[in-house]
């Protein structure tokens, strides 16, 4: 049972395959029995509610409140503006029926055509829409601004190729909506807001990210700007992770939401959206694990620390279960999440296998023998090196160990990243090497042209104009040869 | 504006009306541009975020976990159990299609025929049907039981009448799923999510309930028994705040969801579900306010202790802010929730208004007076009773003054309820008196043909056969004459 547990496609064989046997054998999430949608399994849901936690504190020290709206939209909502419909009316399940009525065999059910919506309704693909028309009726002067609300629910989007987490019909989000008096506003609070994302996911995922400005084509339908945080996956691709959107005036125009300003006269508001979804949960495994499961970061484990008791007879058990509960309680107070694990039904290696599997940070196993010595054996599972310690003192051991754990997986993704960006301007050189992954800085002449021409030839689109990098002197295009707009990070993306 | 804000109608004039305008003047929540459905505002939200955490903690403790399953579930899964389908197939939103378009002018968006689905999804109204298909896949022996899955998520079931939190069309909930081997351990379950309810009920939002089993006609569609807790609002009716669901193996079956037992045998599995929704805001908020607005128990109270100073000049204003900052800082340290509004733009008289509205259980006001006193002045929502005191230990008094409010909001709550439940085995006395609200306990054949005659005749419904009552005597049926089977709980209700 133990190696069929651990009966994981290599990384290096096929990542892809390795991927989705991990989200299902580390009990994350399954299919669905509804096509492209997924069930978040307990311990899935686990991580993703530590996240969520963490992540809407972070947003509520920024004055962000949180709200409901509908699940449902007006279908002619989605038609005010203009680029917004575009981008997110086409693929969305639409409600057209109230009721169902039992069929003419009476074993069954099928719908009454008789209950048919005057105006058809969709599932929010996202929710600007119903959002900004009732924004509407709750700003009427700046001193109803900014308004900052966030709301955490489901949204849908009819997706062809589906893949856990990475993209399902059917995934879980937050989704902030601001409005404010002034343009000035808008635009910092979208990139604060970009900021708060990345601080998150470095400091709380481990996972590195480079922040950057999308092109026009890889906008959000409907924004002027959209910032994006771009993490690389351990096969060199590109996960857009988070995007925070700076949607100047357009909605506020669409659903005609105005206000007096300071100067007493009708101003249209501005707006701005920024989301992350369950998608993040694909960027946290795909970044640290390895052949032989997940690997977690410590600060979004649900279990940190594992005990594992090793003995034969009943009286060894007892005297061991003394100890570690004593630990339990220590490192508990210390805030640690610990479980002691000394179920009978499962053989120890059993045990390793399964947690090796669902990557908690640290295992503890004592046995006869370190009852003896006062020893105790540790094991951390981002390097698997084992050691053998010292009971004395263990819960502060650990405690720093967790910590260490988290900054290791960090720097080891950061480094992994750092040797995967190359500078690039060379398109005959790019086409060869962007096939094995990594970010490919290079220099771009800012046209719709060539960037779909690049797409198109490498299936690499431009992840962002990354900020921070010295824009003075971008270069030559190295498609078009004309001189170049910005340095652009392209790569292969989920 | 403070007059305005004020301007609710009283309970007795329209009680019901009363309670439409204070969850939209209290900005709670409104009506969403969505027939049926209403939008959460933040500090409606807010209240529900402190509930929702707290109860979530509560079923942790008892061994529950966290699952997601997907919003849509194929129409062919409600046929499947046969009294589930009656009660909740009916009406519900049906998805046929998948794909908009650009309508023949361009300027709006039309459902595209082509995109049918082959068979209709619906929206969830409960997920009984998609978490027992998908157990099947979870469950093989008996150590895969019990299992305990709970989701936080939305439902939607179309309703005709809805009002803002007590029956909307959309509404926010959790559902509890549980599977067991035996019939026992299952019926207990259901009992023990009930406690769990009453308690949280109880403690947290301080309103009494009355526990108790549902008659069959009251059954949760596909259930052998419901067990519910019923509260009493100030009109005398009774508001479901709860139910828990003995389902015995009518989904283990339905499904085909079997398991080997311990003596190798194959075995339908036991089923329990459970759930209380957005609708506890609506007894939070009917129990306890009063016509000056919100009173909320500090338990749940997002804003416990609100500050608000008195001053003319700006030196005062100085002196103020570094008294309640100070007290701010203390009372946070004892886990207080406060809010200190040295806002300039409004008025004392109409923060005063706006948080006695908004049911803020404690008020502290300080002027240049009491800064030469060393004095405070503090208001208690509950009774609107002021008094000055020392400023010196204000912090802990607060902290008692907070649970000495939860404690009688609950006894002053309870005591109506005490005195508005009557015994009663005469039927020409009951129908005049249940016009004037109230719980009636009364003897009951049995007969859903005396519960039908009830319902008819007077609106009143059978709330439940009550916990804890001597049912060794029930005494004679008030309707039929025939021998009562139990005494029952009939009330009016929402």
């Amino acid at each position: 049972m133990a190696a069929e547990l651990k009966n994981l496609t290599k990384r290096s064989v096929d990542y892809s395959k390795w991927y989705n046997e991990l989200v299902v054998k580390a009990d994350l999430a399954e299919q669905a029995d509804v096509r492209g949608c997924m069930v978040i399994k307990p311990y899935g849901y686990a991580i993703w509610e530590k996240l969520q936690q963490t992540l809407d504190g972070m947003f509520k020290e920024t004055g962000v409140q949180n709200v409901y709206f509908p699940m449902l939209i007006p279908k002619s909502f989605l038609s005010k503006e203009a680029e917004h419909v575009e981008g997110f009316a086409k693929e969305c399940a639409v409600v057209t029926h109230y009721r169902l009525k039992t069929n003419e065999t009476g074993d069954g059910v099928v719908v009454d055509p008789a209950a048919k919506l005057e105006e058809e309704l969709i599932i929010r693909p996202t929710s600007e829409t119903t959002i900004w028309n009732t924004y509407r009726k709750w700003i009427q002067s700046w001193r109803d601004l900014p308004l900052l609300c966030n709301q955490w629910c489901n949204v849908m989007r009819w997706e062809m190729r589906t893949r856990l987490f990475l993209r399902t019909s059917e995934f879980l989000w937050q989704e902030g909506h601001t409005a404010h008096a002034t343009r000035e506003e808008a635009e910092e609070r979208a990139q604060q807001m970009l900021k708060v994302y990345a601080d998150f996911v470095e400091k709380y995922m481990a996972v590195p990210v480079v922040q950057g400005v999308k092109s026009e084509t890889e906008r959000f339908a409907g924004a002027l700007d959209t910032y994006t945080i771009e993490a690389m996956m351990q096969d060199g691709k590109a996960l857009q992770s988070g995007t925070s959107h700076f949607l100047g005036q357009n909605f506020g125009k669409a659903f005609n939401v105005q206000f007096v300003d300071k100067e007493n006269k009708m101003q249209y508001a501005w707006a701005t959206s920024w989301g992350v979804s369950t998608r993040l949960m694909g960027a946290l495994i795909m970044v640290h694990s390895d052949d032989n499961g997940l690997v977690l970061p410590p600060h979004l484990a649900p279990i940190q620390v594992v005990m594992v008791p090793i003995y034969r007879k009943d009286e060894e058990l007892e005297a061991l279960n003394e100890k570690f509960e004593a630990l339990a309680r220590r490192l508990r107070q210390l805030g640690i999440r610990v479980k002691y694990d000394n179920s009978e039904n499962k053989r120890p290696g059993f045990k390793f296998a399964d947690y090796e599997l669902k990557g908690v940070p640290v295992r503890l196993v004592m046995g006869p023998k370190d009852m003896e010595n006062g020893t105790v054996e540790v094991m951390r599972r981002d390097t698997l090196e084992k050691e053998t310690r010292q009971f004395e003192g263990i819960d502060e051991y650990v405690n720093t160990l967790l910590e260490e754990i988290q900054t290791n997986i960090f720097e080891k993704a950061k480094k992994y990243r750092d040797e995967h960006i190359f500078e690039c301007d060379n398109y005959e050189d790019f086409k060869t090497r962007v096939k094995d992954g990594g970010f490919f800085l290079c220099p771009w002449d800012g046209t719709t042209e060539t960037e779909a021409r690049i797409k198109e030839e490498t299936q690499a689109t431009i992840r962002c104009v990354p900020l921070g990098v010295d824009q003075s002197n971008p270069g030559v295009d190295m498609v078009s040869g004309k001189p170049a707009k910005y340095k652009v990070l392209i790569a292969r993306s989920y």
